[in-house]
């Protein structure tokens, strides 16, 4: 096995196996210590592979196919994948992990199908109950962890608050951020606003002295780096994290859209060079590739609509994990950091 | 009194009166019909509106004072304001609209009180149970209407039905949009997706033919326009409309700092005259003052921070909804429309 080998689940995404299938190649061009097995339909991705022969043909013995008969289909319920999805290429991927062919593995796909093959596959660290999507917010010079961003649509605060302890350790074992700190996501910074399971979480973590809890956060600081961890359930993390990335693009457009009249034309010529260069920057595709915490194995989502460039940096992100030895290091941390609850 | 008479509670922001009366002010100089009572400490106001004097005093006519003795704390618990905080501006400004001397009422303040107030002295409209805070989105072409903002934390799925109907109603015969399309937040366009208080809520607007239904919508399409209305529960309504705004800001900060470079400079400046130009559209406390829908009366609540021109906005709208005559509307046909329910 290489060092970094990642496993791609190439069928799941919305846009189908050529986007997947390209971030492979230049993911295996940009770093000399990355292995990469397709999985997914074998003709499919035979035949897609062979246009590139000529210019990346030198490549192709870092790369291994991995057949999968089937596709999850994005609306799938978690369970069916259990049940009946085992043909998939989504559960194959996981399985690579599973039977250490493999030390990560990336997929675009139904997120519950992904978090279901997870926890049957590959099971739950100790003191977690389950797991929770992570992944870093944009921002001016610091920049938060949140989570969790859509693995559980409902959770206890006793859930709440291990993805503090999970988050909490996951910063500063891999990220090299001691004693991060954090703050629970909520409508007000004041102590008695906000449901009642947000408190009884505020009372656990702050109960917990190897935790450096700071405060409510709310909507409008998730970008500003105030804190380093943001706690959420995944419901709100979900909303908020595709808030963030949808009004991203509507300045995006509305910077550079309907341009009707002579002078503003002239103006916005002027502005391009300058708007090119930082608006590539505000991409949120640039961020794409969260980490599952929780679970026994590395598993990386990517977006459902990822293109090329953002399935790379999932990509990209799986190997950061893989070098980190995310795994390893939070297996030997999570239960001091919990012991000290009682 | 006046076509449009409207109370100010000038204390309760966090910018304190000044803010405040210069927003009304203004209000007052753009608006012949309008006339706001300024409720607050006397003696502050007379000390702010003296400094106009010379530049404003020919509409101080159009001003009145109402001694309010105490500000609502934005940390008090909304049961407070209806034991003790009788005596406070925003109860004394909600109380002005119960006794029919203003028309409308707009606040910066504690927003669990506001609607505290609003639910003790005004009551609710048959059929509803509780107040929902409306207010239009940014967007490119199609502008979406999302409720609730944060009036509630938590509610049950009849309530997000009320919503529903409550908003719809609202949207046809307030701003004259016939039928309009209704979604409902959630983290996926899949039916099997989200909580099940979503799902449950689903089913009733569905049943409802006097509802126009269209699918569930996601984070990053609540700037997009595809639907007319969005429909959540006040916590995730509050995180996704504060993450839109945090980002908003964060994008303009991003896109005009840190220019270290010569020729980032020279870039900048060109792009300079277009950046002011788009940006100023994109500011959103253009959008500040949002309905408390619900209510037999209309409050507007404006962002605890809001500087002059957004208050000014909060302003408009409560004199837009007097104009529209907004509750007359509700009123009238909000029966009717849950009469379909049956």
């Amino acid at each position: 096995m290489t060092v970094s080998a990642v496993a791609l689940d190439v069928m799941s995404g919305d846009k189908g196996p050529k986007p997947c299938i390209l971030a492979a190649l230049q993911a295996v061009k940009r770093y000399d210590d990355l292995h990469i097995v397709l999985v997914g339909h074998q003709c499919v991705i035979q035949s897609v592979l062979k246009n590139y022969t000529s210019t990346h043909g030198s490549l192709f013995h870092r790369l291994t196919i991995e057949h999968a008969d089937h596709v999850t289909d994005m609306s799938a319920p978690p369970l069916q994948i259990i049940r009946s999805g085992q043909e998939s290429s989504l559960w194959k991927a996981v399985q690579l992990v599973q039977q250490k062919k493999v030390c990560a593995c990336v997929s675009a796909g139904n997120t519950g199908a992904y978090i279901a093959a997870g926890r049957c596959l590959l099971g739950m660290l100790p003191h977690i109950e389950r797991p929770a999507i992570i992944s870093q917010m944009p921002g001016m010079n610091r920049c938060a962890f949140m989570l969790d961003l859509g693995a559980n649509t409902t959770c206890s605060d006793y859930q709440l608050y291990q993805f503090a302890v999970l988050g909490s350790v996951y910063l500063a074992e891999v990220h090299g951020i001691r004693h991060p700190s954090i703050g629970l996501l909520n409508i007000g910074r004041e102590l008695n606003k906000g449901k009642q399971m947000i408190k009884n979480a505020y009372s656990l973590i702050k109960k917990n002295p190897n935790l450096n809890f700071s405060r409510y956060v709310e909507g409008h600081e998730l970008c500003t780096g105030v804190v380093d961890l943001i706690v959420c359930d995944g419901f709100s993390g979900n909303v908020a994290l595709k808030s963030i990335e949808g009004t991203a693009r509507y300045i995006r457009r509305a910077l550079v859209a309907n341009k009707k009249r002579l002078i503003e034309k002239i103006l916005f010529y002027m502005a391009m060079p300058w708007l090119r260069y930082r608006l590539t920057k505000l991409d949120p595709g640039l961020y794409n590739g969260a980490a599952l915490l929780g679970l026994q194995g590395i598993l990386i989502k990517s977006h459902g609509a990822a293109r090329t460039e953002h399935l790379l940096c999932a990509i990209e992100q799986a190997r950061k994990e893989i070098k980190h030895n995310t795994l390893k290091h939070i297996t030997a941390n999570i239960s001091t950091a919990f012991l000290a609850e009682n």
